[in-house]
């Protein structure tokens, strides 16, 4: 097996998030639920939208995301997502590609624009999300690089992915890819309702096809329809060689097959907006675990960039976090 | 005359701002002077951004963010500038509408995208900008709304719209619709190297037409040519009636035929970004002014409202200021 060129090569949808303080009035008013992620028409989020307060736009998606994480991390990266060539998708490549993450997916010429997703961040930093997919609909196979996921390390995958039906082909193709060449899956859940949506078929492709599996305690709930974290985490124990899941405040537990391990969470002093803190676990989980540390170190690094994060407005990391993969083992 | 409709109707350039955190070392490489504007090409400013770090967007111009104070501290506002009807001018529009801001002028179908700024925010807060006008160019006299202008008690121009030159037309023609109806005419001077730009047409346009003039240090010795903070006072002392010249951290200066008031700058912690203190002055003192104030308080309320931006990252205030106009009396 050759040496890899990438540590991580996602595959997402690739959004732009237009970022809105609001109160949880409005959320009520408008029938959201409060920290959900909800799949809208162009003209649903346009009426929310024009309803909504002074924004500021900032480029999201949750693989996308994750692997600007990676990359600040000091990481070798690589995404592969759909944006139009229109105003917002010269925002997503530039910022995607100033995080120092390889990104060569063409533009589409043509169909819909750029997804955008509005963020309705509440006084306790929990977001409210409208995704409009726009042109991620249109990532099919033919979008993939099969060299590139060749020469990944580790394919990350984002549950989310499974919601556009080409977009789930090209996640199939890209999974077969990546392990015939020898290659680790992993996969985030991204979303307790993206679960629900797809536990049908996210249940046979984990079994098949995923080595590590990200999912926060409502998403592993979701999955297995139990009330209970120990069981749900006896459930995908030995389904998967690594399931790292992320409790909030209560930090994050690693299950294998022999081992469980159970990580505290970071400090924070005060949380600003939790947009991105999933993905910036699977980035810092990613980056430690692609840099030979072990699972415990991976989840310390997991919940220190997720702490970050938290504590700031957006997604991706806008302070020097290099150092933190350093430091970690100090 | 009848009672205004309006406290303040702004024209400027309307414009999204790309915000990027870099290092001075940044600026220096690529031949920037640090805290200037520049006036750049659709191409120039594309290279520049392609060299630059992730970026967030964030409604801005000069004017335009100066009517959204107003708003925000409860002022009937107005802003009058020119989009094209692209993402980007969209976001512009949702942005000064949510601020509280009736904004009516029409999208260009065609032509030049929605223009936008690339603003450099150095370690300092400081921030560098290079502006591609786009659609402002095309901002003309028949994109003013007479019965707007009259309806407004102060119609506040930027300086910067003395640059694209159809826009100077609907400059002068607002200017004599406002005073036609026996109303103020407020006028900023936005920028030293603008001032240098347009020296010999400000100064006879403050002559005739300007009753309130907004003028950092900088640009009021640009606009004399002088070299002392206090000769260029003096210059301008009866030319309008209201002169009001920042300072910095020195405060503010008043100056009118008989009177000049020092007001102390307002206290800062930390500068984050400098980007709109000047347009957040002018909102204070407008909002301020156009209530009854008295002038030091004006220039109070001013300072106060800089303050604020300048302690947070984006030109337009994000938090409830609504208080400010009313403490100010307390």
């Amino acid at each position: 097996m050759p040496e890899a060129q990438y540590d991580v090569l996602g595959i997402g949808n690739a959004i732009v998030d237009i970022l809105v303080q609001t109160e949880d009035d409005f959320l009520s008013e408008n029938g959201l639920s409060k920290g959900a992620m909800a799949l809208v028409s162009a003209e649903e989020q346009r009426v929310l939208y024009e309803k909504s307060g002074q924004a500021i736009e900032s480029s999201g998606g949750s693989a996308a995301n994750t692997l600007a994480g990676v990359a600040a991390l000091g990481g070798r990266a690589a995404f592969a997502g759909k944006v139009k060539d229109d105003q917002l998708g010269t925002v997503f490549a530039h910022d995607i590609r100033a995080a120092g993450v390889n990104f060569t997916t063409p533009m589409a010429n043509e169909g819909a624009p750029t997804a955008t997703c509005l963020v309705l961040i509440s006084p306790d930093g929990q977001r409210t999300m409208q995704t409009y997919l726009g042109a991620c609909v249109d990532f099919a196979p033919a979008d993939l690089d099969p060299d590139q996921v060749k020469a990944a390390e580790v394919t990350y995958l984002e549950g989310y992915l499974w919601d556009p039906d080409p977009a789930r082909e090209a996640f199939l193709q890209a999974s077969k890819i990546a392990h015939d060449a020898g290659r680790k899956v992993a996969l985030s859940l991204s979303d307790p309702f993206c679960v629900d949506r797809h536990r049908d078929g996210f249940i046979p492709f984990i079994e098949e096809h995923v080595d590590i599996l990200f999912a926060n305690e409502d998403e592993i709930l979701s999955l297995y329809q139990v009330e209970d974290f120990d069981a749900a985490a006896e459930k995908i124990r030995g389904v998967v060689d690594i399931a790292a899941l992320t409790r909030s405040e209560k930090g994050s537990v690693v299950v294998t097959a022999d081992d469980t391990i159970a990580v505290p969470a970071a400090p924070v002093e005060h949380v600003v907006d939790t947009t991105g803190a999933g993905d910036a676990y699977a980035a810092g989980f990613l980056a430690a675990h692609t840099h030979g540390r072990d699972l415990e170190t991976s989840a310390k690094l997991g919940g220190l960039l997720a702490a970050v994060i938290i504590q700031q407005i957006g997604a991706r990391p806008t302070a020097g976090v290099q150092h933190l993969l350093q430091d970690i083992d100090g």
